[in-house]
């Protein structure tokens, strides 16, 4: 045979094979590959699914359709119905026992904040003494970021999709540092959560009901625009939300010194708007759920000990393994032994195509959470591999508006090896630390297979 | 001679030479390439001028250098003395004769504003009388986007670079649409411009002395990390200029009411940063001028009818051609027919490294000017060819923080034959139109050519 073009090696998976032709000055194209993994007969079977096509398209679809307007703001008592002594949390089910230190000190925290315990340590017995309730955020329609903490005087967020006829509700954004959801309770911390109930909360509610409705997803599809992907940079975001309620704010009535400690509040902190992307975000999962035969995630969510994920085929069944420590770069001092297992509600956002999904969007920020300019664009265009849509409502200009990839597909996860990327902030392992990095994780391959041989059980004879 | 590696043909200049090739399998690299310009002789005598690097060294480095405080609001009559009668307007000097449509319409609607007149037939037969006395914003330190017409009742930005003992001003954005600077005058015009005298001017300023000064530099890079170039598109900028200074607004004691419709006003104009921006690049410009030997460029403008431009080693004077008409997309009905020539100090944007020559960072404005991502992308690339140095306070995320490309080279531009990139808003041709679109544009060649022949004539024997 004769060739008319110069020769390519093309080498696929192990980087050994490729090396020793490049120093023979051979052209090789390398192809990222891993065998499958998981059980072959569960991948087949639900490969097979004659559902699974439609299902996934159907789920987009839903997904893709999905509003979120903030319509309201109210605590958490009186939304959720929360009574003294219960708690939600991120992530999966967990029991006092098996929680991390960031989730116990923000349940310290909170028993201190609600008055149900004078000191750490009484808070510590009750908690432990499991007279108290624990449940996941998830269980309710809502998101908590980091540790997700919330208890019944908190104010939430209240987010409508109109379309789907669901709701969904966030606690307020405390700011960056020694804040609960890190896990810190000093004294700091409690002060803070009693002005954000005692004024911030009430202040939002005057200018959310006198302004109408924010759209909260017509603002996530600008700020992706502006440089945030919405999980680890909400600086655009912030400030849009900002200028939609601040004449409403100006005009509410209030005493001019809280209106001026709010907007200085909330324009202080770049992630306020995180709060609101994270429930916008739970709306367009949560209208992919659900769908039988689906294969598609719509749940991500980790407590800091393990990580679970639920699937649209399988209802909300958590399908959970150890959570991994997130690699990144630290604040200060603190080092690779002071971070804690990956914590959070807040990989709702990679769920719904944001986040690490669409880290190309965002430069700005890689090298805050420790990579490169070519790896936030390698990450995006290698999840487009795993997911089953793109959202032309969050469009990367930078790919030439390409929607953000949609809808994290079990099986193509598990077929190629290629994990869900997922940027986030890093907890200090002890309780009462705070925040000690941000950096990059995945979720562990277990969660997948799980799943899989879950779908494949449902999977009609 | 035996190639040990896959031959390339590099093609320089006409595409007509790597076609055929390309058509024959043959691997072609295109380069772009021109003949230089302009005058031989002179190029020959600026390129050995033995001063020429060292002092566009010094140029760049004051460049780099300059910063840019927001330090006051104040009217145009108090800070630059204008008297009645007594006009500034965009670009190299011109009389009412050779003025093109959208400066005669600002004019005639600055003079009923400031009630010289009672309706446009009298304003016009004063300004053509000649009792009235017009100079470009530049003779004065300030900058005025498109007309960039100035009365003596408006009020300006003061913005201060310390570092270089020098000031600039710029007045306040009207927002788009039949605004006075596209040449607009009906009445909505000029009670706006009664507004922003009677209330947002007097309420600025409290905010700004409350506030202590406004970093406007420090906003300008953040803003580049957020998909704003600063000429076009400005609305990351606008948002982080309100929120610093909100609080002070909020605290200022002026009624509600007030605060309420200045922070809708401001909130609601992407463009409002655009005359902070503007006037931040003067001092960057500023602080590169007046060099002996320095070919870069201080000021690139057009004033509708003309662009002119100044150089580094010649001080003030202005090198002028018959300025060309931007092509892009337009507003509604309105087509090329419609547009007037090229207008405004806003170029100040590119003469500092923004705007055209940052449009990587801004690919969610290349399809409002008409044009693609890759685009974008190419044109901040090429515009590295024709500057002196890269600006790291202006670091674009996309080309791996690379600073924005500063201070444009006359040598460069004549020996590569590339044009400096402007985009730009396209003014209606006839007075009293407005915006019609927006676009891309080029200075013409002649104004470099002849900056050359002024370097040449002042390089000492």
């Amino acid at each position: 045979m004769r060739l008319t073009a110069p020769e390519s090696v093309v080498v696929a998976g192990a980087s050994l094979l490729a090396d020793p032709l490049r120093r023979q000055a051979v052209d090789v194209e390398e192809v990222q590959w891993q065998p499958p993994t998981g059980d072959p007969a569960a991948l087949a079977t639900v490969m097979a699914d004659r559902r699974r096509a439609a299902a996934n398209a159907h789920a987009l679809e839903a997904m893709l359709g999905a509003e979120a307007q903030l319509v309201d703001v109210l605590p958490a008592s009186e939304v959720l119905g929360l009574q003294p002594g219960e708690f939600l949390h991120a992530g999966p089910p967990i029991d006092w026992d098996r929680a991390s230190g960031p989730l116990r000190g923000a349940l310290i925290g909170a028993s201190l904040f609600e008055g149900l315990a004078a000191t750490p340590e009484e808070a510590e017995r009750l908690l432990s003494g499991g007279d108290v309730s624990l449940a996941p955020c998830h269980s309710r329609g809502a998101v908590g970021p980091m540790a997700g903490v919330v208890s019944p005087s908190m104010w939430m967020f209240c987010l409508r999709d109109e379309a789907n006829d669901a709701s969904s509700y966030c606690s307020l954004n405390e700011g960056l540092g020694k804040v609960l959801r890190y896990g810190a309770y000093g004294d700091e911390v409690i002060d803070r959560l009693r002005w954000m109930t005692d004024v911030l909360g009430p202040l939002l509610q005057k200018a959310v009901r006198k302004q109408g409705t924010v759209d909260v997803k017509a603002i996530a599809g600008q700020m992706v625009q502006m440089g945030d992907e919405g999980h680890n940079r909400n600086r655009a975001g912030t400030l849009m939300f900002l200028r939609e309620v601040l004449p409403a704010l100006i005009d509410s009535g209030a005493p001019t010194r809280d209106v001026a400690e709010a907007a200085r509040f909330v324009s202080g902190n770049d992630h306020f708007f995180l709060n609101l992307v994270m429930p916008a975000c739970k709306l367009v999962t949560r209208a992919g759920a659900g769908i039988p035969g689906s294969s598609v995630v719509t749940v991500m969510s980790r407590n800091g000990t393990d990580f679970g994920i639920q699937v649209s085929g399988t209802g909300e069944e958590w399908f959970t393994a150890p959570a991994n420590t997130p690699e990144g770069l630290f604040l200060g001092d603190y080092g690779p032994k002071d971070a804690n297992p990956d914590i959070g509600d807040s990989a709702i956002t990679e769920t719904a195509g944001l986040g690490g999904l669409s880290m190309a969007t965002a430069p700005a920020i890689v090298r805050f959470v420790g990579g490169s300019v070519p790896d936030a664009l390698a990450t995006t265009q290698r999840m487009y591999d795993i997911t089953v849509g793109e959202n032309p409502a969050f469009a990367i200009p930078v790919l030439e508006f390409r929607g953000a990839p949609t809808g994290v597909d079990v099986t193509a996860v598990v077929r190629s090896g290629v994990l869900p990327q997922i940027n986030t902030g890093m907890a200090g392992r002890v309780a009462g630390t705070g925040q000690v990095g941000a950096g990059l994780v995945t979720p562990p391959m277990g969660c997948f297979t799980q799943a899989l041989d879950a779908l494949a059980a449902a999977v009609p004879s």
